[in-house]
């Protein structure tokens, strides 16, 4: 199997300033391609520190990539690291590149400075893959089998994110010609409220009896539940045919606690439910202070099913705005399943939408009694069929509770809108 | 200086479905205790893997922090791995973690399985320092300098990133307590409004005025702005009068574009001011769909003072809970200065509060027009004495889109009690 090793430089990933969000992408391109990363790694602006971890990577891996370190204001350290790796004797301008740059600063009505037009000089040992995004070359260099014991190519891409993400079918669709492959499949099962310990108990005889072939991995988030990602290494002909068997058979045992086979998000699943049905949406919040709200609209197109919410935080806007009987607080307070079944007929009501979800409970840092802890919150669900309510229970930080209230809100939305809904 | 690598196992990572943030908050937490990230790597979940790279890690630097592989379901490889590197001849457990272990399980109604239970047993030559938030602890290794030639010391976090940076602060009080440090002093002050390559202009004389001992960091957050934090190295008796000095030099430079002199968010600051004043708040939101209400309520104590918010994402939301007339939209459209008015004004007298703040905008990636293209957003603020409107333009992708509303209408906020209050 091909293998790769993702490096990124600068000295603002090392202190922390900024994430590297371009591995990750990187990392996903080459997967497609059948391209096993066996190290990810970031070092600083630094020649020696460069130099060494290239060398280093180029003796270990296939395919090293390389991104950060050529913005027209660094110290162009990686451009010398890469004239002295492939044995340049000289730079030569790149007068594709040199177009783009001419290009893309006169779209911004800047002139082309002399540190600009320098971005096209390339090292005359280097291969060049012109960027047409931004300034900045990907640069290759190829070193035969002698030279580190396998062939190996390095890519050098930009640092900026959406340049480094756009040079990446350039470069996959290089590596293709470069090596021979062996194919990866990959097939991601998507399941909510159902702890990694104990859904690995659940699925331990299912995993015991998988085929070899087949590797299985555990991917936790707090908002997204426990993703089960089956992989398949090697030219395995029947690989789709093989994952969508399994699929089957670990759906069998999970049932509804699947919302997905292929990676997505609770709000995206609700998101195209209610978009195939037609039906709309509103949230009445208090706990969760907007966040269901703000899951739902981050999906994009929500305008078209989403129609709003209330976020009753203080008991006033419960009965004021959201018509929840003053009897009920009093009676049962506002973290019981009376408070949210009013509350969630009561957004219904006022947004006119077909499906509401409500929450109340206690997030914590205090506010917790014996009878309602932090950790505790009730969700309410409602249509103009039926209003249901359902308890959870956990216990974390506040943030870590919001997020848990609100990805439990959502999933038990799904299952109730699927309970009404026949396909 | 005491040095550090930073790695992080998990084959999710390398595969790219999921971004290292461990990393640099692990990075940042390091760099205030004056800690210098010489580099970071991510590694499989694969002995041999983690087990070079721990060697030579611990070859090159004094301090190794280690996160993941440590999950209930993961192979107990890291675990091994540092069983081996520390000679260990057994494995004690430890009844601290355990004790955790049966309250976090038990706070969600969970039995404590044996697969739960392992993971409060450690290697015998390991310390342990115990994870209050999760069921894996931090484990530590120390090696004498005969080992690698110096005094080096293995930390291994929990891999859950709430868990990590939960543990961060006890690792870095172990870090100065096994190495002598140099003392660091830390200022840390909190802009907002001003992007940072304008803002690097604006106090450039500043800046090049420091004394050297004096270094200056940007720290930029889509949320928070732009911090700078300004630290003092070594032991100076008198850097805490050096940086009280200077801040006070860099206020009078950027006004009440400063909003904090520690770390801390808009959302606290707004909380604060609130909280002094005994006032409310109420946010009704178009665009942000429950963003500035979730970040409002994300801080503890928040019932004190956030009374609600309406998400009045459907145009019939606008008219019928929060009485936007109807001509409003018809003659401006919902994304207007007369819109947002009235927006914030409805859900003030809907909820009774003191403030409110409407925010309505186009986060995109459809929905622009030339007068209205997306990354622009109008914010409403009211309070009983007045209503403003004010305009902000950003240009990026949805979800950074909503952020930056959401951000900028919290700091508008912000200037608009401060404006109104007198102390």
């Amino acid at each position: 199997m091909i293998t790769a090793t993702v490096c990124t430089i600068g000295d603002e990933i090392l202190i922390g300033q900024i994430t590297d969000t371009n591995s990750p992408v990187i990392a996903r391109e080459l997967g497609k391609a059948g391209v096993m990363v066996r190290r990810m790694l970031s070092v600083g602006d630094d020649y020696r520190a460069i130099s060494d971890v290239l060398s280093a990577s180029l003796g270990e891996s296939d395919v090293v990539i390389v991104t950060g370190g050529l913005g027209p204001t660094k110290d162009d350290v990686t451009r010398k690291v890469l004239y002295d790796l492939s044995g340049s004797t000289g730079y030569v301008t790149d007068e594709r590149q040199l177009a783009v740059i001419h290009r893309i600063l006169a779209s911004r009505g800047l002139d082309v400075l002399e540190v600009n037009r320098r971005q096209a000089d390339v090292p005359d040992g280097c291969g060049v893959i012109p960027n047409r995004l931004g300034t900045a070359p990907v640069m290759t260099v190829r070193f035969p089998e002698e030279r580190f014991g396998h062939k190996a190519v390095l890519y050098s891409l930009p640092g900026v994110p959406f340049e480094a993400a756009g040079a990446m079918p350039d470069v996959v669709k290089d590596i293709l010609d470069s090596f021979s492959l062996s194919r990866i499949t990959h097939k991601t099962i998507m399941t909510f409220g159902i702890a990694e310990s104990a859904l690995a108990a659940k699925i331990s005889g299912w995993e015991d009896s998988l085929p070899p072939s087949v590797h299985l991995a555990y991917l936790p988030d707090p908002l997204k539940g426990v993703a089960l990602r089956m992989s398949v290494y090697g030219g395995d002909e029947d690989a789709d045919a093989l994952l969508e068997k399994e699929t089957v058979r670990l759906r069998a045992i999970l049932g509804d606690a699947v919302y997905a086979e292929e990676e997505k998000t609770l709000q995206q699943v609700i998101g195209e439910l209610l978009d195939n049905s037609g039906e709309t949406i509103s949230t009445a919040e208090s706990c969760t202070g907007g966040m269901v709200a703000s899951l739902l609209t981050s999906v994009p197109g929500a305008s078209g099913y989403f129609l709003g919410s209330v976020v009753s935080y203080a008991v006033s806007v419960k009965e004021n705005v959201l018509g929840v009987p003053a009897e009920i607080v009093e009676r049962y307070g506002v973290v019981s399943s009376q408070c949210v079944a009013a509350m969630a007929e009561g957004v219904r009501r006022l947004t006119g939408s077909d499906f509401s979800v409500a929450t109340s409970g206690v997030a914590g840092p205090g506010g917790g009694t014996d009878d309602t802890p932090v950790g505790l919150v009730w969700v309410g669900l409602s249509s103009a069929k039926r209003t249901e309510t359902v308890k959870f229970n956990f216990r974390n930080d506040r943030i870590r509770n919001m997020e848990r209230f609100a990805a439990s809100a959502l999933d038990a939305m799904r299952k109730f809108i699927l309970s009404e809904t026949v396909y």
